[in-house]
């Protein structure tokens, strides 16, 4: 009998895999380095590697693999295109390899969607049906579930609350070409050069006492100053949370989803990130009742991903996902 | 054999309603005046009597009636809550006593719904899965099509795109009660109002030949001056056009929908409207490729939303819509 899930989920500096029950209960994880360097053929043999020896004598057991990768992929034909984290996968077809190798469903979705079908199917989602969660990290994604499924849109593009453009006016170019975008002002990499920006220009804080060279500042130093009541910290992170809250009220005036799942490094912040969008997201919402607007951290923390892996496994093996191949 | 569809779409100042064939093609159509100053239950009086009398002698046809009523409403209930333009409607219930007068099922939706639904069956969205629609009028709203479903979300509050934030830092006070709405800067009134501001600080302008008294100036007044080269209401119009592609093109980052529809009384403007969107949406947007961004306007003009209506009717009678009473 054919039992056994299993969740990939490829990341730039680790690629995590599961193995789990129909249920989505884990029964093995490993962690791999991703070795990029190594060459995508490489990288996948040492995937295939780890499959095989979680599974053991259970070989025969696999039903199907989910796979989840860094945007951008095409999900209908199974490619990962040219993600800027995976240097040299360009149109890698990992579901037709992953098929040939272990003759089972697989599936892929990027690593957003796959994080918010994980949460909805196993974390802070359960029981709902819409969800938006979003991911704030180095740099911010999102994922929408409708009716229990990945929301793909047109060229798998929906989701990307990253680059919803909050501050069009005198917003900073995003890499995306666009200005303004949510992403250019509270994903990781901007939070830190913000504050490295006024500290650049002299003002005072704890955190020169932290590090030695204020180029090593990362959202993970102005969370700990913020902790430490530092001004200037509290005054890039109480922006930070304000655009946040904006980004995240336009998507829910849009898609009044039942919860709004945030996941991502910098929800590691816990209530510091979480208690401010509770209070400022409905005073951003002005067209559904505050009471109606649930606001939750991810559940499986640095697993969504991992679990969502499973959860799209999952989708391919009761058959009601449908792009995969068989 | 019952193979009459009805639609009924209440407005503030006229109720429109058809008959049609389970196809949507219109038998028969009727304007009446809404009469607020009636009261609900006179107005759905004349609104039962034009029903009765669109039918003739086919009442036993009468399969199911849709209808389109402005926000808020309650879909589930069947009640119209209280529309700012229907005065002393305060939980009306409408699916109740129509179901009550003609024993057929009946569905209630709100105008966007309805009209995103009409443009979807029968207009500009035929052969989608996922649409947005748009309407740009007095006031700005929104209906989205997922699956060939209206979309609802907690509350019935998706696709109000009107109430999403493009100018948080320096926008004006909604009346919503949030600051730089896309309705705030875009919608008729407000296109008139940035007008009549400029003018009353003195800008020249044809419009002052055009009117007696600036304060008689309209969205229609700004778009006739933006026709002979105005450079005030070129200006203005600009500006409109400028938000009006961020706010969908924010909507598209998220959505990626198959097509974006543009109804409403200020897509009467046509191609002066259509061309700055279709040039601009896509360079608000990052993550699609701009040619899979489709944005068409309303092909069923002033009459979306009565053809949603039927469209509703056509779901009710399906049995493929959730909510209705039988």
């Amino acid at each position: 009998m054919k039992n056994i899930l299993a969740g990939i989920d490829i990341g730039g500096t680790k690629i995590a895999i599961a193995t789990a029950t129909p249920d989505g209960e884990l029964l093995d994880k490993r962690f791999l380095p991703t070795q990029t360097h190594l060459g995508p053929e490489a990288v996948f043999e040492n995937m295939c590697r780890a499959v095989v020896e979680m599974l053991g004598d259970d070989a025969d057991k696999l039903a199907a693999i989910g796979v989840g990768s860094p945007a951008p992929i095409d999900v209908e034909k199974g490619l990962i295109l040219s993600p800027s984290n995976l240097q040299d996968w360009d149109r890698f077809p990992i579901v037709d390899l992953l098929n040939e190798r272990f003759d089972v469903p697989v599936v892929l979705d990027n690593d957003a969607n796959a994080a918010a079908l994980g949460e909805f199917m196993f974390g802070a989602g359960r029981g709902c049906r819409d969800v938006l969660y979003v991911t704030v990290s180095t740099g911010i994604g999102g994922g929408i579930i409708i009716n229990g499924e990945i929301y793909h849109g047109v060229s798998t593009g929906a989701g990307e609350i990253g680059h919803t453009v909050v501050r069009p006016d005198d917003g900073i170019l995003c890499n995306c070409g666009l200005r303004g975008c949510l992403e250019s002002i509270c994903a990781g990499v901007h939070i830190a050069r913000r504050t490295k920006e006024r500290l650049a220009a002299g003002e005072s804080s704890v955190i020169r006492d932290m590090l030695s060279d204020i180029e090593d500042v990362t959202a993970e130093t102005v969370v700990e100053a913020v902790r430490q009541n530092d001004r200037l910290a509290t005054e890039i992170w109480d922006e930070t949370c304000r655009y946040l809250a904006i980004g995240i009220g336009n998507a829910v005036t849009l898609l009044a989803p039942e919860i709004v799942i945030v996941g991502g490094g910098i929800s590691m912040a816990g209530e510091l990130l979480m208690e401010p969008l509770r209070r400022l997201v409905p005073r951003c919402v002005s067209m559904i009742p505050p009471e109606k607007i649930r606001i939750r951290r991810a559940e499986l923390g640095a697993e969504s991903g991992l679990h969502g892996a499973v959860a799209i496994a999952r989708k391919a093996y009761s058959g009601s996902h449908l792009m995969y191949a068989v």
